[in-house]
């Protein structure tokens, strides 16, 4: 009785994390008894969010305007820049409500096994933007992995010549512990109390 | 920075049963990552589903045909039907493998605080199914809560006089327990060992 569309559908949700076969199946039913009420909204807002959104040119954030909304904002602090791994990160630390200048985001981080180097991340972008904005900090928000270390370390090597403050976040962050799924208290913590590298 | 389109999507999908603010928003950005890939195929999905599946007029099952591939199904025992109060009740029966027969989906409980009557519930049909077909037994597969209770008493009722058999699944049905939640294994076993009410 399950036949395609069912099918299809529950399998393509249950693939986004988070969700198993089992509760996508029952989501997939409670949309069921009213398609027209959740089952098209969602369908249409998919697809606006998917015509919507593209990443920002200047940080790498995901908005629906490029430069993003943070990139315009004029009360941000153009001279401070928070670099993060990814969007998860940048958003974490948004809802932290703690940093009030620019981010950068590196879209992943240095890993020997995993075969990302530095030319696989946007570090010239983020030279580049140091030197035209004449910034004056960088903050490191990246995982306390090994990944994030290197990563760090890779950067306050080439930083080093700019002559500009690097610091990270403070421990706090727990060892292996991805910076998205932090409760905000303790991100927001870390943030205040970032120490120079 | 989490502007309109993407805020609106993580509140649709965070009503899903099983899906939080969070693993919403993880949803959303994964998702971001590839629109094409991953976001407009879940969209036409969705539209697809809605557009495909209806409830069936014999059973009330839901299936993107009517009548359903159960009722069509010329294997399937007309003589036996199994009532459930929900299309995920009969989707998990038929996980389990164990009926060999047709259903019969009532749309709910009798419930006298939520002000739901016989008049609410796929009753009428019911009856009419069992007198046209000629049927043999009904297998009451309704949770074991006091709503179950009532509805399958007031269902023996109304069968007394057509002089057909009239099972429920045996204990094993956790107290107070939704039948689409159980595994497989307990489901299939409580369905073999029904009694006579």
């Amino acid at each position: 009785m399950q036949n395609d569309p069912i099918e299809h559908l529950i399998a393509l949700l249950s693939r986004l994390p988070g969700l198993g076969r089992r509760s996508a199946r029952r989501a997939v039913l409670k949309m069921l008894m009213d398609p027209a009420g959740k089952m098209l909204p969602l369908a249409d807002a998919l697809r606006a969010a998917a015509d919507a959104v593209r990443p920002c040119e200047v940080c790498g954030n995901l908005d629906t305007v490029s430069p993003c909304l943070i990139c315009r904002d004029p009360h941000r602090d153009r001279k401070l820049v928070c670099v993060v791994e990814g969007v998860a990160d940048l958003w974490a630390l948004e809802r932290a409500h703690t940093h009030h200048g620019t981010y950068h985001v590196l879209g992943g981080l240095l890993s020997a096994l995993g075969g990302t180097g530095p030319e696989d991340l946007s570090i010239t972008p983020l030279l580049r933007r140091i030197e035209d904005n004449g910034m004056e900090e960088v903050i490191l928000a990246l995982p306390a992995t090994v990944d994030g270390a290197t990563t760090a370390h890779y950067l306050t090597d080439r930083l080093k010549p700019t002559g500009i403050a690097v610091t990270r976040l403070a421990q706090g962050v727990p060892i292996g512990g991805a910076l998205d799924v932090l409760d905000d208290g303790t991100l927001a913590a870390a943030f205040k109390a970032r120490r120079p590298l």
